[in-house]
């Protein structure tokens, strides 16, 4: 049975049939974004687990991870770390090849975004081939951070995205899934 | 006298000289996002004045502005509106030339954002020319957005941001100003 939460975040979340391209249903989550009350629980439910853990940072995929990891930071009172796309940060940096559906790109962190052993909770969006989080993770471990969960609102499992940050040790948290892609 | 907070955000925000270009003086705000007390005083001074107003959404401008815009939403319990680059939405849009130092560029936001009177707060990192911000307030205003204020944790006044919002009609709150660029 469905959970109220369930229902007020499936309700809020508009689904875009043929974008980018034909036959891909496009989980659009600006609707969920704009409704206050579905965003705020969201943040909440997503950040429930921890809130009695000391958390230092969260590290926020650009650039839908922006808007919820910035939301959860402050509620968790952490740090933020912006995990952005090559050549968007102004300092030294590490940077890291990723898979996308065709082909790599890279992205990149600031070398003293985090230091050796901080707790840090990774945020995206959405969880699909799992491709921008694997490579967020081993930046972030390349700076020795300790990564205690990767959160996202929705999970499209038959991707594998899932699967794959569980096979690197991470705690996966989401709040809905859906089938297919 | 310099304030506490002022001390605080100052000590926390980064100076890259000559970036991106010889003579630029560049204030990197990442160092202050990373710092949990700084980054939650800025988010909560920032919407301090309007804890007790009812504001419907917080406009936040790609990419930055989604940090603070998201942390400010979920403080205000308020919607989120993301305002982005031509091409990134996923809906309808309406769309808006905007200036930049050289040339101009487009930026978009869904036609459903926000709503006929709806009260929002625009906000990004930092004010320069105030451009982006022109550019933001004129779609919010095509939809028929009340904007409450635009915020900004930097303010660089030599460069007219300020001056063009207000002269817009737009209350501009900013926490800490450099002069020069």
């Amino acid at each position: 049975m469905k959970t109220s939460l369930e229902d007020t975040l499936l309700a809020a979340i508009r689904t875009i049939p043929d974008y980018p391209k034909p036959g891909i249903l496009f989980r659009d989550i600006t609707t969920l974004l704009g409704n206050a009350r579905a965003f705020r629980r969201a943040v909440d439910e997503l950040v429930h687990p921890y809130a009695g853990t000391k958390i230092d940072k969260i590290a926020g995929i650009e650039a839908r991870g922006f808007i919820l990891g910035g939301a959860i930071a402050h509620q968790l009172s952490a740090g933020f770390i912006p995990i952005r796309k090559k050549g968007k940060l102004p300092h030294d940096t590490v940077r890291v090849a990723y898979s996308l559906e065709y082909g790599v790109d890279e992205m990149e962190m600031h070398k003293d975004a985090v230091k050796e052993g901080e707790k840090v909770i990774l945020v995206d969006d959405l969880i699909a081939t799992g491709g921008t989080a694997e490579g967020a993770t081993r930046l972030l471990r390349q700076m020795g951070a300790d990564i205690v969960a990767a959160c996202f609102v929705i999970d499209l499992p038959d991707l594998g995205g899932r699967a794959k940050l569980e096979a690197l040790g991470v705690e996966v948290r989401t709040l809905i899934a859906f089938s297919g892609h």
